[in-house]
């Protein structure tokens, strides 16, 4: 847009030195020199108009916190720290550079609370609706990332809060747990995490198939937000919680006796659930026992397989 | 999307493993491990439908090689080496995954021309247009990067072909010029360096500004691309190879002496520009001075200010 050079200088004009950040955005690209000892961690999310906010009724601010909010539970998710993030914007044209400059200071303002700088991006008018994706790199810091792989048999399955109901406000405004992930990844040997933005029922699958393990649930564990309530349609709070989504919190396996979250359920491995099957009648190849027993997604509800539900916002 | 899963795995299938990635897309983030002499540059560029290309004209295949080819142009106008990419992509529902996997591909083999690995990513879908957004990290490997802000008096001006008239086609099958950027920098002392994406007239600008010096262009030495000669309208060929823009050829600064490129120009003090001023009736003051030259850009064409053009394509 016509008014890019001017708005790079405005960011420009908002971005504070660093050591690790030899030369921020203004020129091609940014020049960063990362610690020997820091693994790097890199990953990108973007919101769109329409499916992860709504331009009608989110003020700009919000869209952009939501926007690198997104990126730092990602960080939460490997137990990383956020360093750096590089946005890129789509604007509609005619918005002007005010709402551009709140949109930015929403991202910005969340970054900062993690002290993640924004050190380049991307910035282009279009007759088209909003797009705002950030980049985001972290930095390992003394703590190993903790993966989707490594959950064990015998593990217990925990979350960091309540969940379900969070269309209701919560999805814009929630906190990234990046400290907590930090301080449970120093304090226990955390197997694996996510973060949970499709869904407990959801997310907890990803976990079980990298980590080739089975996942089962216990609804009488499984904590509800009071959100829920605020939600009228035929959905149980339970189903809420379970498939709603976008609820940020994180969703990770230890061994028992995590006392800084709460406990939804266990690990088994993948070979139980030929035993745990209510179809006596399958073979021994466990994949296809898993299928037949109409859960593929190796996650069970009590002594029920879950499919997974779908997620639908509902601007 | 309610495929996206598949999609990651289609797009898993195809990574390759590398020393610097650890864990590659999947997870939440991607783990990296860079070399310590190693200086790291990151940026981001999107290429939007209807702006930087038309989804109606142009094959998957083809905007997916421009979005990573802009950002490997980055990379050459910084002299570093693009190492890994991370792609986010917003897709018009009902295009089907045929064509996510063709876009994907164009990214992907553009990027591997050039040893750049796609580590991750997100991708969407909405019902308005295609955006797709690529992330760039490149290293240093044993090359300063080249600033915009280096340029010295007496420097000559170089771009790296020819110039104008990209939008006939050009803009979508370019080749960055990582390679040229590499051998010139480890050749010549290279002052500054930028990719000439907005057109020389503006671009130049960009080196001006950031080195606080004046360029004075001639007319006679711009190289101009036969392309020009497809395009019928009011401008001359001149004109258009100063302003049109994505030529993705690089625009350097150095000593006098570079036969590798084609000279355009003159670094020159900014002090100097009141002796060249038009109207000697001038204050010392050097920006005023310039600004009342009518060249605040910094950039003269011969023994004219230059006043940069605005770029606009005509889909």
């Amino acid at each position: 847009m016509s008014s890019e050079p001017d708005f790079i200088d405005w960011v420009r004009a908002r971005q504070s030195s660093s050591a690790q950040v030899l030369l921020p955005a203004g020129d091609d690209l940014a020049i960063l020199k990362m610690s020997a000892d820091d693994l790097l961690l890199v990953g990108v999310d973007q919101v769109l108009d329409g499916v992860h906010f709504d331009s009608r009724l989110h003020a700009p601010e919000l869209i952009g916190r939501k926007a690198m909010n997104r990126n730092l539970s990602d960080c939460a998710a490997m137990a990383c720290l956020p360093t750096i993030a590089l946005v890129c914007v789509a604007l509609p044209k005619g918005v002007g550079e005010d709402y551009a400059r709140r949109l930015y200071d929403g991202i910005r303002i969340a970054g900062e609370a993690f002290d993640c700088q924004i050190v380049g991006g991307d910035t282009g008018s279009w007759d088209r609706a909003l797009v705002v994706s950030v980049t985001i790199l972290g930095r390992s810091a003394g703590v190993t990332p903790v993966r989707r792989s490594g959950a064990q048999p015998g593990d217990h399955v925990y979350v960091t809060g309540p969940l379900g109901g969070s269309i209701t406000a919560r999805h814009m405004t929630f906190t990234p747990r990046v400290r907590e992930a930090r301080a449970l990844a120093q304090q226990h040997a955390i197997t694996s995490m996510i973060d949970l933005s499709d869904g407990l029922s959801r997310d907890v699958a990803h976990i079980a198939k990298e980590s080739r393990v089975g996942i089962r649930l216990e609804s009488r564990l499984i904590p509800i937000h009071e959100d829920v309530n605020r939600l009228a349609d035929a959905r149980s709070p339970l189903e809420h919680a379970l498939h709603d989504g976008e609820d940020y919190e994180l969703c990770f396996t230890a061994a028992p006796g995590v006392s800084a979250a709460i406990r939804v359920g266990t690990v088994f491995a993948i070979d139980d659930v030929v035993d745990q099957d209510v179809d006596q009648d399958v073979d021994q190849d466990v994949d296809h026992s898993v299928e037949r027993a109409g859960a593929p997604s190796g996650v069970w509800l009590d002594d029920r397989p879950l499919t997974p539900g779908a997620f639908a916002h509902v601007f």
